[in-house]
């Protein structure tokens, strides 16, 4: 279907949006009414810039107070509506939104209010134009949709109908089933936007926390579901309202929009995408430094060992402990932030086929340098721009990777550890909606629920998204607002069956462990009443210990941090599915602790 | 009374907190237990360095999910408590925050919960310790401080009392009334917090929207009234989970929590400090630039006249024009910022009370740099570091600050500007509440309704504070998030009673008035109605209007900006109140228009 997005969705002049949203492929905007009284922009210049973009002007929003009033604020509102009349014509624009009143004027009289939208269609009729009359959520006596329809019937006017809003609809409880009594010809516009589920104010969660589609909690492809059924055949129309979107780039807002919608129309039964391909593990993850030495050392206590070097010449080593597998990457020039997790490769049952579904979801492909015996390696970008390979590692039905290294032997290691149990990705502070709705669309995984979590120096906000079975697990960390925690570290989780001997082994072995209070353990204590022995070697070794209301349980440590990046061993006992979020303000603090006191040696 | 603060409402480790908490004065703390948990130090060391700091720990909290269970869970719980008492036995605290339950195994039964906590209470007491049980506003069954009462009532047990928390008593809408039926002594804390009212889920509101006494919108007087006629004489403690203040600097935070509590002890009637003393105007506004010809061309072209210089040889001058002054201050070194707003002077009825009223808040006394034939100036810093010069003009009764400029005669000027109407300064982002606190409790000013406005690249928080007649008034203005909005242009609004006229006036004498978009005055005519020879004039000079709806009138224009300051120049007719924020939108993206031409030029 069309798709359209209105420009208060982004953020900067309306030129900047216009072009943003021509870029990502919208066929239409509807324009927001104050983005043009604050443009320099005439509106015949508007309507121009938009043609040579190819953008249509699907919609003119919004028309206020109108309805439901005394005779002379009646004929004022008309009068206002004359001159907007007039503005749409010189726009070239011939559907306006009608919102329903929230004046003290409007009188709850449906007969009254169908009078007087009859005579504004009437006369928009005259100008080519058809009124899209939308039930507000918080409107005065008309706030629910099927109200709204009740009186764009009684009002019975070709040039009237009525706009449909997901969140107007969906954020009040509404049951969108009702959608479908409406006659399709009848609903001439739709509006989508999802939010998270909060309990506040309708008002204030409108104008502030509405997000894309699948980046919320609201069942859209359902709602849509109806309205096609309905029989609607307008624009797919994003009307999206968020404090965060209108700081970010507008560009990069865009094509989240419209991954948004592409993945809405997919989940609708609208089109069919190359089907999701779900990386069912990690096959490596790739650190970048200028100095890669420190990183080198602390493999080498972690057990790690160096398997292979890039055949081709790259500045790349390969090291590998059982199924874990970590890429070192000398980059030339310095780093301020030191080393980097820059590139994950996911074991992919297809590797092709989720280039396809990437690229179908707006993915950027990346483009491969590569050496003339190089093993062809399919990548997306995140997001984060970490860069995500689709790999099929040592199979006989695919080339491997690890050609590119000469094909070592696996090798066991020394510290029992098995595999990458999840990687923790920092990501830019506005692109953490962006992010979750990426790895779900893209690769299928499963995002969990939003987590605040609290660092000494500010919350931070975690969310993980993983596959169903748990192998392939990434957390997204994102402060709540911008500032130095867009430097927190990133990490790599390792596997292990026995932590507590893999902690004796790898601290046996010189790698730095972080310290973790003695206060923690008088508490775990306290809330667990662990057995004096588990305690003691806990306490010892610093590590973190987590059981959920089912009795599963977590044990995890940290090593130091090494310019941006850390590691963290973690034992899963009994299928426990989290990630130790109970433990992380004493992790963070401990964290702080140890950064504090290096920087003082 | 007794101040103490939990070290949960402040940012850092947990010796910067009480390192803080001690620095701004306060007697003692309350210590959150993830901070301790967090903390490197054991507690024989908190306690230890508390006493050093000369605080007192006058409350461990919280402990949870206690009362009201089965035997079984009841067993556990006691062990649970018994490791927290030997930890507060080693931290020297003797009061325990008990939360009511909003455990799942909890029962509805007071019975029980008494029985338990009365169980529990016998058990602190062997320890020398005390419980005050609070209900939470979300407590599963126990959730409104007269059911917690009653509970500890029943429980009967002298180390047993009850917490009242005022966010949890107001954010439900309990009459606090009923505390004065409490014996005062079974009143054993009393935690303070204020909120802003939002319709929002209770708890997120609370962990995340609290504020300090003053800064929301409760009367926490007239609930700290109810408890003192209960009898209570405890410590008057502030517990504020606030994501802004989680990031803030914790020494800053600390003395904004003091000024609080200040500001609260006057309000309830507690102690006496001077009394406010209201400014009644602007005696001066101080621009500071390396280089201030650009600033001295524009006030010469708004009609200003430069009446003196600085006779002590400071590079400062005079400029006037009727009541309008503006000190410009060739500041050596270059400022990246450009020209930035400074000073400001305060006509005040009585400077040196003015100055014993800020100190007794905490404001920062501005020590002078006095050249030997200066006149005496009292100052204090705000919190954004403007600073405040607390002036009489030109009377008989004080020296005036215009003997340092020769005491030069007043000026008509060209232009018909007659006073400074207000000033905006830009506040950094973490310093919204507490300029608006320091504003209220120092200077005696109303703060106004909290705005949002859209600019183009995000929204922006507004909120103006003024005196009762309206002729001193300054707006506040910052970005939601910290970010670019930090350096958003400062302004001086000059009033004039023909805006008109004085834009003529200024345009001919060439000040470049900010270009406003044709199309906001489309939409003017179609709001308003206006005379086409008004909409001509206002068309024509850029000028912005807005009439109320007690049909009062604002009319104003703005210069383009020169480094980070601009000039508005405005006129209000019939009493206009406001600052015309319905313009904001159109004259943000005006700004960012012209300054991306200047850029381009």
């Amino acid at each position: 279907m069309r798709k359209s997005i209105a420009t208060v969705s982004l953020s900067g002049s309306l030129s900047e949006k216009l072009s943003a949203v021509a870029a990502a492929g919208f066929d239409g905007v509807e324009i927001f009414e104050n983005d043009l009284l604050a443009s320099p922009l005439s509106p015949e210049e508007i309507q121009l810039r938009a043609t040579d973009l190819g953008l249509s002007i699907d919609l003119y929003q919004p028309f206020r107070d109108f309805e439901a009033v005394p005779d002379e604020v009646f004929a004022r509102n008309m009068r206002r509506a004359e001159r907007k009349f007039a503005v749409m014509e010189r726009l070239g624009a011939d559907l306006m939104l009608v919102c329903s009143s929230v004046s003290p004027d409007a009188a709850d009289d449906d007969a009254l209010a169908a009078r007087q939208l009859r005579a504004l269609a009437e006369r928009a009729a005259e100008h080519g134009i058809r009124l899209a009359y939308e039930a507000l959520a918080w409107g005065r006596h008309v706030n629910t949709y099927d109200h709204a329809w009740r009186i764009v019937e009684q009002a019975d006017h070709p040039a009237l109908g009525t706009c449909l809003d997901s969140f107007h609809i969906l954020s009040r409880g509404s049951d969108p089933k009702g959608i479908e009594d409406i006659p399709g010809e009848k609903i001439f516009f739709l509006q989508l936007a999802d939010a998270p589920k909060l309990a506040m104010d309708v008002l204030q969660w409108s104008r502030h926390y509405r997000c894309f589609p699948g980046q919320g909690g609201f069942d859209l492809a359902g709602m849509l579901g109806h309205v096609l059924r309905a029989g609607y055949t307008g624009p797919l129309s994003l009307e999206i309202f968020n404090d965060v979107f209108r700081q970010a780039d507008a560009g990069r807002t865009a094509i989240d929009a419209m991954r948004s919608l592409i993945a809405l129309e997919e989940a609708a039964g609208l089109s069919s995408l190359p089907a999701p391909v779900v990386p069912d593990g990690f096959a490596f993850a790739e650190l970048a430094a200028a100095d890669t030495e420190p990183l080198r050392s602390l493999l080498g206590s972690l057990g790690f060992v160096r398997t292979g070097r890039h055949t081709g010449g790259k500045p790349v080593e390969l090291w590998q402990q059982n199924e874990a597998r970590v890429l070192l990457n000398t980059v030339s020039g310095a780093r301020r932030e030191g080393p980097g997790l820059v590139a994950l490769g996911l074991e992919s049952p297809e590797p092709a086929a989720a280039v396809r579904r990437a690229e179908s979801l707006r993915a950027p492909v990346v483009p491969r340098r590569r050496a003339p015996g190089d093993v062809p390696l399919d990548a997306v970008a995140a997001p984060d721009d970490t860069e995500l390979f689709f790999c099929r590692t040592d199979r006989d039905d695919h080339p491997s990777w690890t050609a590119d290294f000469g094909t070592p032997a696996p090798q066991r290691g020394t510290a029992g550890i098995t595999r990458i149990d999840h990687v923790a990705l920092t990501q830019p502070w506005h692109h953490f909606d962006e992010a979750s709705l990426f790895y779900a669309s893209v690769l299928g995984l499963q995002p969990n629920e939003s987590l605040d979590l609290a660092d000494p120096y500010g919350l931070f906000r975690s969310r993980a998204v993983a596959n169903a079975t748990g192998s392939l697990r990434v957390a997204l960390n994102v402060a709540p607002v911008p500032g130095e925690q867009e430097v927190r570290p990133q990490h790599i989780a390792l596997a292990t069956d026995d932590l507590l001997a893999t902690a004796r082994r790898v601290r046996e072995a010189g790698a730095a462990l972080l310290p973790i209070p003695d206060n923690y353990y008088d508490d775990l204590d306290a809330r667990y009443g662990l057995d004096p022995e588990s305690l003691a070697a806990f306490r010892e070794l610093g590590v973190l210990y987590e059981r959920d209301t089912d009795g599963r349980e977590f044990l995890h440590c940290y090593t130091v941090t090494v310019g941006r990046v850390f590691f963290e061993l973690v034992e899963r006992r009994g299928g426990y599915q989290g990630y130790g979020a109970a433990n992380a303000t004493v992790r963070l603090a401990a964290q702080h602790t140890a950064d504090a006191g290096s920087r003082r040696s």
